[in-house]
């Protein structure tokens, strides 16, 4: 089933880890990775560390990799804003990993909301009304809105959270406005800059991830093969539900390690 | 222009006061419709207050009223629960004020989120994630939502603040459940319920308020006069705008002096 496939796009919450632990069997399928030869870079929505913020995360459960293997969408967004909207000021309404990965591509931030060009939305888990109220300043004063991505909830150890989707409602409902660009999976930019990233066509390429909407959509609009895994937010009932299938269902992403057995 | 007028609805926040400041003239027009022996209420879509907080907040401020010539979102959304759905229990995306209103009315809070039948939304200014999130556990589970008000934003002192909109926002659209009802202005149950409370035709009575969209609809929907003030979120420009049109635009609610003079 894996036949041909040279490079993994590879989700992270629900996928690699789940809170603050490794997925049981995780790291040693990522080392198998490593010794076949093949190439992975993880792609993630989550859009609230920077990619160093990430690599140590991933440390402190047990993962080495290097940060240019994880691709985040506060990478992504910075890579967008600044390439398509140079000399624009954000305000952000994130925590510190996102202001810290969008200063990494040299975006500056407003002094004041009303001075913002681009509100860039993502999860913000302390997140407390004078965030929201500052946030709705700024679209009022005429910024528009970028999301890192637009999930409703994310699977966490104490069960499933609210997710971006809640802090993007916050401001869309009082001020009128939606989002102009949402950058997470399944979005083709998400899947474009993880293919440049490791150098394969889309053929050559399988995602795994654990869910439908955002994993297995963007392998099926982008023409990769695709893994559901069962560690996060869908069940095997889920995986015949939806507008992409995956190719395959694995419990987890210890599986892999059964395919080169 | 307010002959035959015997009642009247009066908004408070942007009307009566703004932020913790009565409007100059406020305390004096209550006074005047007083002795005229006018009957008159208090309409307003707050429904984080409890009608005693508000009563003594308006104390505070210089304006002495009882709390039973006071009518918050908080009272009708306890009044409307209480009497469509006796022995329901709720969880709340709001403050104490709120709480207090509804367990004025005898209804239960639930234990957990998940326990609960309504989740009822009102602003709620120290509002945090964990806040949003038990509001997104309590939908996820069954919970209908129930918005005391959709406004989208609030005047404040320090200039225009979000309001429950955005509280509103962020459940929906992390959830996908739109609220069942709203029961603020401009709604004919909050105009039906203040109508009841003073004892009047609509054709006899007039709205006072600084919202096109709350107060002035609510008139014009209900059959009631209307005068639009200038002290809360609308201009002289806007009066011209919008479905429902003014009786009369006033500056301030201190213009009722010049009525009787």
């Amino acid at each position: 089933m894996v036949d041909g496939i040279e490079g993994f796009l590879i989700d992270l919450d629900g996928t690699v880890y789940r809170g603050n632990r490794l997925i049981d069997g995780a790291a040693d399928a990522i080392r198998l990775l490593e010794r076949e030869g093949k190439r992975f870079v993880f792609v993630s929505n989550r859009g609230n560390l920077s990619r160093a913020m990430c690599r140590d995360k991933l440390a402190r459960m047990g993962l080495e990799v290097p940060a240019e293997s994880i691709l985040l969408t506060s990478t992504v967004t910075g890579m967008y804003l600044r390439d398509r909207h140079p000399g624009c000021r954000v305000w952000v309404l994130g925590e510190e990993g996102l202001t810290r990965e969008l200063a990494s591509f040299g975006i500056p931030h407003a002094s004041r909301p009303e001075d913002a060009d681009w509100l860039v939305i993502t999860l913000h888990e302390t997140v407390t009304y004078r965030d929201l109220n500052l946030a709705f300043r700024a679209v009022r004063g005429g910024a528009r809105i970028i999301a890192t991505n637009a999930d409703r909830m994310v699977p966490t150890e104490e069960g499933d959270c609210l997710d971006v989707a809640g802090m993007i409602g916050a401001i869309a409902y009082s001020t009128g406005k939606e989002p102009e660009v949402v950058v997470g999976k399944p979005s083709a930019i998400m899947a474009e800059t993880a293919l440049r990233l490791i150098g394969l066509p889309p053929g050559k390429c399988m995602v795994i991830g654990d869910s439908l909407g955002s994993d297995i959509a963007m392998a099926g609009r982008g023409g990769m093969a695709s893994a559901l895994v069962l560690t996060g937010s869908a069940t095997r009932q889920d995986a015949d539900q939806g507008e992409y299938r995956p190719d395959v269902v694995w419990d987890s992403i210890a599986d892999l390690m059964k395919v080169w057995k």
